[in-house]
């Protein structure tokens, strides 16, 4: 199975402190990486993860609040200085542009690179990003700004062949093909063979989503319906409740009711406040609710 | 004494290792405290060396060279957050104004506290910041782009009154700070004493000046005549001339001849290339011209 993993560089709301950074997680499919927000930091936070910066080649933003946006001028500055040649794309409202180009402008530099911005919408229903394997959608939550939440889903796979299949028909590989993406097969006797006795399923397609920053927000749950991994943000506890609408944030025990409506596999927590060094409260009153529930923790990468 | 120091928060150039982080340097004189740039993650290296952010009313941008200012806008974010009402000072060229401007505005945030941009233009002999004890000013360096360098200069103390003198006449307080302030005293009985006679010289005024980034610049000197303490960039090594030239930077070797001419106290190198983890090769190569160098470390505060 394609390796399918979520790596937290930072889980802190709004402003760090010593043991929690802004928002950014990498998402990694295969050989593939995709960045979610880029706090102030990011960078230092994946020299400190040694994670490199290769292959990544889009970039979600949530949304312009600074702990999800500020370490993005300084990410693209170091690609620049290290040569990149490859575009790199990136996925945000469209005011982000006009900050990154405003801070390009004055310090009078030109990227090595082509940077290619594409605008957050109510396009829902269509790709944001697409390939063979994955493509990734953007949903909308409930915050005091133009907030989205983004989901990478697997493509469904091909079914597999069964063993026994090849070893007595030796089929070619154009029959394999047809027969993988779901036909029946016909023998060389004319004889048909049901697609359903000659291959199993494809491996479920697995997804994950990302919830940050948000208020509970019910809205959301048609979009991430049956996810297998969900973060959410769990900025307060259930003592917080007015403070956490009053801020449009949600409380640890929201995000898990989240994860029950919406039928999630797992559920992980982050975007934690400056207060909460301490964070087991939050992990048991989601418990309470969504037994499979884990603290992100910065530096941590979870399987999808 | 009053205690005079500069804490230095980020000594690396262009991109952040593990081992330095962008230009930001804390200026100390008594309880007040001056920011000279604000490279990405200076507040983290704030929360790391536990310098805290009060008493920063007066911050100083260099140049818009990112990796000396990307930070500042999240380090004003958090002032925000923390509530600050106290007006802050930016002293920067214009262009700064805009960018931070544009980013709060995408935020949609209204500061706590008042931001002030005070506009550095070609008035070098004007001071930006004055108070009774110490003044700064500004003057011009030689970079890809406008840069300014920052000179921070205690002002001429009063006279020291001389211990025997006012146990002997027990001048009154009007009395004293006439002498303090040059004046000759004159007795009951009408004779007059002269004011070196009674009085002993204030410590002369100490001075730190700020050059980063930088060609070698003689230029600068006049400005940085006589300087207690001199950063100056030292992006390259001796092997490196040309490179710095072409990049508008300078050489270990050019900050030291440059603390030679202009007579300066001590040099304190720093914005290292990340090339350099190992710097001993830049302090042997300024010592060999200007013995009193030092390389800056991190976290580290030195004396004026």
């Amino acid at each position: 199975m394609v390796p399918f993993t979520v790596t937290v560089l930072g889980n802190g709301s709004a402003v760090p402190t010593s043991f929690q950074k802004p928002s950014s997680q990498l998402i990694t499919y295969g050989s593939k990486r995709f960045m979610v927000d880029c706090g102030e930091g990011t960078q230092m936070q994946m020299i400190t993860y040694k994670t490199g910066h290769r292959h990544i080649d889009h970039i979600f933003i949530s949304h312009l609040h600074g702990d999800h946006f500020f370490g993005l001028i300084g990410f693209l500055n170091t690609l620049h200085l290290y040569g990149r040649k490859q575009p790199l794309h990136i996925y945000a409202v469209k005011e982000l542009e006009k900050v990154i180009e405003l801070q390009l402008e004055v310090s009078n530099s030109k990227l090595s690179y082509p940077l290619l911005f594409h605008f957050l919408g109510a396009g829902f229903r269509e790709t944001l990003y697409e390939d063979k394997n994955i493509e990734v959608f953007h949903f909308p939550l409930n915050h005091r700004i133009t907030t989205y939440g983004f989901i990478f889903r697997e493509k469904q796979g091909e079914r597999k062949l069964n063993k026994s299949f090849v070893e007595r028909f030796h089929p070619s590989i154009e029959q394999m093909h047809a027969v993988k993406s779901g036909h029946d097969f016909i023998t060389k006797a004319g004889e048909t063979i049901a697609n359903k006795e000659i291959t199993i399923d494809p491996a479920p397609p697995r997804s994950y989503a990302y919830c940050s920053d948000t208020a509970y927000f019910e809205e959301a749950i048609p979009f991430i319906k049956n996810v297998n991994l969900l973060y959410h943000e769990a900025t307060f506890d259930n003592s917080q409740q007015l403070l956490a609408k009053e801020k449009f944030h949600s409380t640890a025990s929201q995000a898990a009711m989240i994860a029950v409506k919406a039928n999630a596999g797992k559920l992980l927590l982050g975007h934690y406040s400056a207060r909460f060094k301490e964070r087991k409260h939050l992990l048991e009153e989601a418990r309470e609710i969504f037994p499979d529930t884990n603290l992100s923790v910065e530096g941590e990468s979870y399987e999808v």
